[in-house]
């Protein structure tokens, strides 16, 4: 079998289908039990029970938020109320499996009648009938596995989508290749994967059906199961000719003109410098500094803090580490920062720098950390807020920062407003950033969040480049692009063509966007940009800009 | 007692106070009943019942929406796991108010474990809850009477903030004037209250210990604890003055030099029509057939749609009347139009014209309906889409609206994307309209919910003024404001300063703002938005415009 999807992440990828299929099948409505009602309520019991015991097991091996989540869902599993619901169900005659279905069912209905934003807390109890049906029936419980298929190949992930819960322990030892039946260049997996430098083929039909040994091109889309060795071999070659093309280009990032552009690296923390370094990154264009703070009912130390951004400037003795300070709220909500209500939309709720506003100390705490790493270190140190929609905020941050003796001070700008008054931002701060995700995001009022709605996360819709364009202003301040969007080679070239002065991005795009932007002139990128937004759709834009960009093509961008 | 708030809903009311108090206290820990734990098991069971037949009997009166609601809240409180939860603590010795207190305390605290959007959840139980200790320690249940006080008096309805299903069932006959501690002059009490024609202060320090009778001036925001008799009629005349003075400005809309600015009413259905005749609308510039969807099973007829359509066209037959088809989802889902799957952020989601992408049937069915209502008579029909972020989306509404024999289509400008590419949007359609207050939620990322962002959702702000200007763009298509700022008089003239050509609004503002335009030239409203645009922050925009607008003061506007 030959399938043909869109390849997001490129790359080849060989390895045993690792299929995580559909929902379990509802067991038969009335099927019952041989007759030894106590013996079949205990069956029930203890298939819920090792349901709770599997999450919390996996909740603990993932640590972080995962944990409470699923931690949370093991109470629900243990819920005795429910436990009453299937008892009385096996004592009327049904079969474990149906008694746990029909006592959830009745649970999720409740819920979902609820209307609102309970569908969240209904699919949760499907999930954990799930679980419980599997054990009863001998089926395999959803989730992805956390090692390598047969113990020791990389196996190819395989799902209908996936979920960032899903992926929370996978890494390259364990996936050799993502495929999806849904999702688009800007989903989970699609991120996760660039990320991840693995391969990634999305919205390839009939992915499910799929067995044995893969082989998966993340470039071309393409997905051949059981395929002869010398394909294997032949697609495998292609690519390390690709790469090796991309990797002849080295040094530091510039157009061919020699028009310098920093290419930069996304990090979380200190693990991923690795990468960074051998993608050849400059330094680092956002430091996300959440990882510090999840999974902890308080906020770390300033010691604690202080370590780890050390850890990230001292890999960088002759470079730049752009900081941003702690994004929580929306999907990243903390036990020691709690939203000061109800949030019916939290993506548009307190999040940011609207947490610090009201819990400033937690601000002041992480500058003052931030300041203390940077002390007799030569990095040259940025720090940014995410969040920030006015330039009453961005010189509240600039104060703050000054305050902890830190020098350069800078603001995201994600939120449309901020990009339409640059200008104003720009006079209060030292330099600015794109996040393009959530840009986009908001922009487009749709959420990163949801497959339905992808065709309006792409980076390419007209109104996110003249979203750009305003971003980049007349303010002459420095503005890099941090967002997914430039990792894309093509785009990259556009960016920098809209006057954009720094690229920042998952460490396995380096290359080819380096290899990108040095066969291109600024001039080329210019005339790029200009086509681009002359375009009133997405694809029009893409065909475009990569019409006055020769030679993409070659490099397999 | 006097106090000081923010006038945000001209008038003078004068009534009763109301008091919604916060919460119900909690019932001391350890608190034990007398011994008979039967009778007190039966006390607390009845509570509990009382609290659902409430919820059930509430909900039944208000219909639509808040009927299943409060008709889910009802089922959670007769939740079996909590009635065996409530009998048991009970039998402990704990009194049936801290037997409910705990038992709830228990699932919500599970709720709340789960995090994300769990915590609305984990307030409904609240709710439920406090109503059951009201019950039981002789408190009045939470909510707004129904009634007006004393039987004849209006009230005045005094709280910490309003949410939409606390204000269902209220009208002029039962409140005199609303007065909050919370709330900005974008709140919902705000936006209410001017809907309603009823006056409001809102962000009144101290306004829970009001009581007795009030005087309310929802102009300057004083509010007065039993006044003198001589008081309540100086006010009542200065008000009065202030009223004849707008009446005195009447016909259609149009600026001092004669530049002519229809002026226009937004409606909900025909039971709008008077008020909307009364104060002179030229027309309806936003009709919102939600109404008609709301609270059934399946998709109104088309016969059903085309009589209510009907009803509003006749009530302007020489008028314009713009119809915003369908805009389910969000905060207003449907039975029959359900979003293909969890929204996290409904508001970023799939709502308005993204869901008739995926039910064009109920789309095709609206416009088919509006079409058989405008056959023969004489207003002209526009029909205009809700949340287009694209051209593409525009092209594919207006191609629909002509199949099914309407002419005029047009998109509201909602999202920022669509305000940035309006020369695209336009092109493709017959006319734009301005909904400043979604274009203000994503141009700040701010959810219009969240009292605490209500600084970000103020029509002042510069970055919306530019987003309006974006939208203006320089297509020449016909575009008005049917948002809440058309109907804040000086920013109304803001409005036709930066070229928008209509202006729609709750009917009661209309007589403010043609007052207002009358009282200028197209060339001040022209420098005051120019002077608005220059600043960098709501307050010095407002004050920069008014600076320009010589006059208001003495319309007292």
């Amino acid at each position: 079998m030959r399938l043909q999807g869109v390849g997001v992440s490129t790359g080849v990828g060989y390895g045993p289908a690792y299929v995580i299929s559909d929902a379990i099948p509802e067991p038969p409505a009335g099927e019952r039990h041989d007759g030894d009602a106590e013996a079949e309520q205990d069956r029930a019991a203890q298939a819920v029970e090792r349901v709770a015991e599997d999450l919390e097991l996996r909740g603990s091996k993932a640590g972080g938020q995962a944990r409470d989540v699923l931690g949370a869902l093991a109470m629900m599993a243990r819920d005795p109320g429910l436990a009453v619901e299937i008892k009385d169900l096996v004592a009327t005659g049904l079969s474990a499996p149906r008694a746990i279905f029909e006592a959830f069912q009745k649970y999720r209905d409740l819920l979902a009648a609820a209307g609102g934003y309970l569908g969240e807390r209904a699919a949760d109890l499907d999930d954990i009938r799930d679980r419980a049906v599997a054990v009863l029936t001998g089926r395999r419980m959803p989730g992805v596995p956390a090692e390598p298929a047969d113990g020791a190949r990389p196996y190819v992930l395989v799902a209908r989508d996936l979920a960032p819960a899903d992926t929370a322990l996978l890494t390259p030892a364990i996936v050799a290749a993502f495929v999806t039946e849904d999702g688009g260049p800007t989903s989970h997996t699609a991120i996760l994967a660039r990320a991840m430098g693995v391969p990634a083929v999305v919205a390839c039909h009939d992915a499910l059906s799929l067995t044995g040994d893969l082989l998966v091109d993340g470039g071309s889309g393409l997905v051949v199961q059981e395929p002869a060795s010398d394909e294997v071999s032949s697609v495998r070659q292609a690519d390390a000719s690709r790469r090796a093309l991309l990797e002849a280009a080295t040094g530091p990032g510039r157009t061919a003109d020699g028009h310098p552009v920093p290419l930069l690296a996304n990090v979380g923390g200190p693990a991923d410098l690795e990468l960074a370094l051998r993608n050849g990154a400059e330094g680092v264009g956002l430091y996300r500094t959440e990882f510090l703070f999840l999974d902890r009912a308080e906020a770390p130390t300033a010691a604690e803090q202080a370590e780890a951004y050390r850890a990230v400037l001292e890999a960088f003795p002759d470079g730049k580490v752009v900081v941003r300070t702690l994004d929580a709220g929306a999907d990243k909500p903390l036990a020691f920062l709690p939203p000061p209500g109800e949030e019916p939309n939290p993506a548009l709720g307190v999040r940011g720098l609207r947490m610090f506003r009201i819990f400033p100390d937690i601000m002041s705490g992480q500058l003052g950390a931030l300041a203390e790493a940077a002390a007799g270190l030569t990095a040259q140190v940025q720090v940014m807020a995410p969040m920030v929609a006015t330039a009453h905020e961005a010189a509240w941050f600039a104060a703050a920062c000054r305050t902890a003796g830190l020098r350069e001070a800078g603001v995201m700008i994600e939120v449309p407003a901020a990009a339409l008054r640059s200008d104003d931002l720009a006079a209060e701060v030292d330099f600015l950033s794109i996040g393009t995700n959530d840009l986009a995001q908001y922009t487009f009022a749709a959420d990163r969040q949801l497959g339905t709605l992808s065709k309006l996360q792409n980076a390419w819709q007209p109104a996110l480049l003249d979203m750009i364009a305003a971003a980049v202003g007349s303010h002459g301040k420095p503005c890099g692009v941090c967002g997914e969007a430039a990792a894309d080679p093509a785009m990259a070239c556009v960016l920098v063509g809209l006057g954009v002065t720094s690229l920042s991005m998952a460490a396995p795009a380096l290359p080819a966007v380096r290899a990108a932007l040095a066969g291109h002139t600024r001039e080329q990128c210019r005339a790029a940009a200009r086509a681009a937004r002359a375009a009133t759709t997405a694809d029009q834009a893409r065909e475009a800009a990569r019409g006055m960009l020769p030679g993409l093509g070659d490099l397999g961008l």
